[in-house]
């Protein structure tokens, strides 16, 4: 076994995650978070809420939309035209296929080829991998999970492929709860679905899996309000790849942003907070890095975007946020698909004065000469815009549904206008992370094997439980005093699990397997003084804590990460390896 | 505006939650939670969650299924064949509705009528509602949102109509991973979908929602498992409704439990937990009682069903949650759709012999006389039950395929084993608690009107934001001191919102009206000592809480419900209306 079926049969058994519908067979790209890995899963995303959500209070907000979603939606994001897989069907087996895939296990790069390439190679003729059969031309199809909302199948929806296109359609709403600020983000968790034609790796690539995304929300122009959070990271630095470049490099974060290397200071500012996520995810700095995208791979809406990349033992480096300079592409698109003005009002310093020209006429001489025609010029006469007007005075008519009207039938006059302000579309940085995919890679950097067992080193805050309670002995009492000890733990609130089953050693090695970062055990010296043993997941070492300081000791160790050796007196026992063997 | 309208256009406003894809002109039967309900509804998510999963240590775990579901899961759960409404279309206008509502809209009862009885209405002659038009004869319409997984449109799979499903498959896998544990429970959290014809009360009844609920699993002859569950919650009582019932009685658990009322003890503790659930949320006891399901209304899977009725203003008495008992149905169901055993093994006390009656035959014998169908009968021979033998001895010989076997012929003799215990279905409570209902009843709760402006009294540990800070005026530096002590309250953990707009009644009232249960006002006196007011949303007084206490004191407010009054002198202004007015 590798380390990833290792890792795979780890959480299988004991509860971490498992392919969905195990006992009909399974179905490729879905699986279950089971007793332990919800709540390891839970952990790690409200430590991203608490990194990008609620260290910005009064800025960024956590909203929720349905995952079902209209059809008008997903036409405005792009994804009904373009969020498609090539596919290609075996004529013989009628077996399906991603058409590139096919041409790349054959040896041809064919990511980046155009349908039209693509084709070529099919029209030439490509064997079907499992029949040998000739597979038909490649398709397209698309990824969206589709469905009919209420009685008429014409209703069509969709389930959500990113969270995102809830917050822009929430954005007016929110920009006016918010008494229209003009800048602030919008932050979602939660389920997306993708039709993937033949998912195969594993919590790698799912059908359904959960995002974290950010959508942030700001005026270009404006560079003041970024100006705090950037001093609060000055003396940051970023890992970057550029797209046409061969090795990583380290750039500090305001050089990246002088050097104009990073399209946007907020940008910028996210992307260090990807990092420290990463890194209190237990992910270290050599094992991440961001790519920038080559232009010609770029999303439709992307002025830039860098991917935040990850290396496992497995697969290498793999994808686990992006990271997108939107633009106003969203907000433009939702204007123009829903008709609803989704620009923001932008006060000047002072107001300004500005001259305008304006047209005035006399509709009744308007009537003699146009008749009928009357209505119809006038309501023309009025959309004229100051460049057309300018025109018609250099040419000395208007021209409006084939009539000229002389400009000395109008009046042009010059007025003096005062504006407060303008409208703007708010442009987006968009951080977009995938949990399941970042909940396998911390599995990965926290797998460690020492004297053939597992040890899962999980940053001792995310762990589940945090403390299992265990006696020395199920018997003279010990047992029962453990589990009042296990209930004092769990009432104080702290994630607790009881185990008397088999030798200490077997349950010490059953919670280090699933990371359980502290086990308690009570003995015989707990009988007189209260007093137990605190034992280190990583260490192995044990300390003996005085019965009135357990629970302050257990949230020194789990939350603020205390050495072992503060709490206590060194405790000596047998190596764990005797006791395991007895 | 009633009540409702005033609720519902108030959370519209302040971003608790509004029709989804109100740009697009919004979709019945979805809502967006906003920037405030969001994190309101993850409290009480959260409240729930710790009285049903954390209080509950090696006993009730989390788990998290796919919403997307594979066909096979929703017929074994009967929601393919059953999940359905009547629907009818008018053949003039081809609008759709519930063929039931309709006739319910005429003064007609038709909630009880079965589809034959719909059916005599609308042979009659029903008037579409809008047009007038003639109404087809009714349909089954099926309430799950259908898709299809991967490119094979055979490959059907459903949005979720419950959570439930996911726990039940995953059933298996959990109680392994849980070391064969015979009583254990799976909650789950998650949005479910259900394609309502045309949902028309708000968050009251929704296409797409989520659902809490907890499956847990039992063996139904251990008696003493529950006890100390029960023994916790001793002497509390119920308020139930029977079915033939015509007033709520309150019932002392243990008489419930004793005299048979409640099918079973764990559901019965389970219910005083919704109760207390319900009190902590604000909703006291004079608003929820348990309604008896009457056995004609009861789902397929349900031996008993109790539902948790709550009084709001608007609907009347609305349920809240399901609590089922239903015994094996579920693993029962899917055993036989999967073919694979969900029983348990079940050890007996010692292990029990047992003797049993065997055959034994001669196959060349039975050959000489049955030929070819000998195969066949032996292998029917081998499937006999100890009952069909023992018949066979009474009337002298076995018929199998119109053959008789004498049963001299065979030798029957009688073997003893050593059995050490029995496979057995576990049975299952269920209590389903729907989040969007709740929610909208727990602002329902709170809503309250004081000199002519709404404060949402919500229970203090569930107010989001938990804290506001408001300068008393921008000048002379109140406005920078009240910045500091706002990121102080939000680098403690606390959710805090800052706000320097207008007067500062006006800011009370903004704070008030979206449940803020403290305000607190830097003022000149703050320059001097660095105290500040504590302001309580409920009471509107006023203390003056000392610079270093601030943290404690908050803590003390929100989570621990402490009186105001405790926190500091008490400090007099003029009365907040005043100001208002200022």
């Amino acid at each position: 076994m590798d380390k990833y079926e290792k890792i795979l049969d780890l959480c299988k058994r004991r509860g971490l995650f498992s392919q969905s519908a195990e006992i009909y067979g399974g179905v490729a790209g879905f699986i279950d978070y089971g007793p332990i890995g919800s709540r390891l899963k839970d952990n790690l995303v409200r430590l991203w809420k608490k990194l990008f959500i609620d260290s910005h209070p009064d800025l960024i907000y956590e909203v929720e939309t349905p995952i079902i979603t209209p059809e008008p939606i997903f036409k405005a994001s792009g994804h009904v035209d373009h969020f498609t897989d090539p596919i290609t069907q075996c004529l013989a087996c009628k077996r399906v296929f991603r058409a590139d895939h096919v041409l790349e296990e054959k040896g041809i790069k064919a990511e980046s080829l155009t349908d039209e390439e693509l084709a070529v190679y099919y029209t030439k003729g490509v064997e079907c991998p499992v029949c040998g059969g000739k597979l038909d031309t490649p398709k397209r199809f698309n990824l969206l999970f589709k469905t009919t909302i209420g009685p008429y199948t014409s209703s069509i929806g969709y389930v959500r492929a990113e969270t995102a296109q809830g917050m822009f359609t929430l954005f007016k709403r929110a920009y006016e709860v918010l008494r229209e600020k003009r800048v602030f983000g919008l932050a979602q968790v939660g389920r997306v679905g993708r039709n993937e034609i033949s998912p195969r790796q594993g919590p790698i690539r799912l059908r359904e899996f959960t995002q974290m995304e950010l959508e942030f929300f700001f005026d270009p122009q404006d560079t003041d309000q970024v100006k705090p959070f950037l001093n609060d990271v000055a003396s940051e630095s970023l890992r970057l790849m550029f797209a046409n470049g061969e090795k990583i490099e380290e750039i500090a974060l305001k050089e990246a942003i002088t050097r104009n290397i990073i399209a946007s200071p907020w940008l910028g500012y996210f992307m260090i907070l990807g990092k420290k996520f990463l890194l209190e995810l237990g992910i270290d700095l050599n094992s991440q890095y961001f790519l920038e995208v080559p232009k010609w791979k770029l999303p439709h809406y992307s002025k830039q975007t860098w991917d935040l990349m990850v290396n496992v033992d497995k697969w290498g480096w793999i994808e686990v946020a992006g990271y997108s300079y939107r633009g106003d592409y969203d907000l433009r698109a939702h204007s123009e698909m829903s008709r609803v003005d989704l620009r923001v009002f932008k006060p000047y310093q002072s107001p300004v004065r500005l001259k305008k020209l304006k047209l005035i006429w006399d509709a009744d001489r308007l009537k003699e000469k146009f008749g009928k025609k009357t209505g119809s010029i006038i309501s023309k006469l009025k959309t004229l815009s100051e460049a057309q007007m300018k025109a018609a005075i250099e040419k000395g008519y208007v021209e409006i549904e084939n009539e000229k009207i002389p400009i000395g039938e109008l009046k042009v006059i010059e007025e003096e206008t005062e504006e407060y302000g303008e409208k703007i579309f708010l442009h987006v940085v968009e951080p977009s992370f995938g949990v399941d995919r970042l909940f396998y890679v911390m599995i990965d950097k926290a797998y460690t094997e020492k004297e053939n067992r597992v040890v899962l080193k999980i940053p001792r805050k995310l762990a589940i439980p945090q403390v299992g309670v265990l006696p020395l002995v199920t018997k003279d009492g010990l047992d029962r005093v453990a589990r009042e000890i296990f209930k004092t733990i769990s009432k104080a609130g702290i994630i607790v699990t009881y185990d008397e089953e088999g030798a200490i050693g077997r349950r010490y090695a059953r919670l280090d397997e699933i990371g359980v970062p502290l086990a308690i055990t009570v003995d015989y010296q707990t009988l007189l003084d209260g007093s137990v043993t605190f034992r280190d997941r990583d260490s192995w070492r044990q300390v003996r804590v005085k019965k009135e300081e357990i629970i302050s000791a257990i949230k020194s160790f789990v939350y603020d990460d205390a050495k072992l050796e503060t709490l206590g007196e060194p405790f000596f026992i047998e190596s764990d390896a005797r006791i395991n063997n007895g």
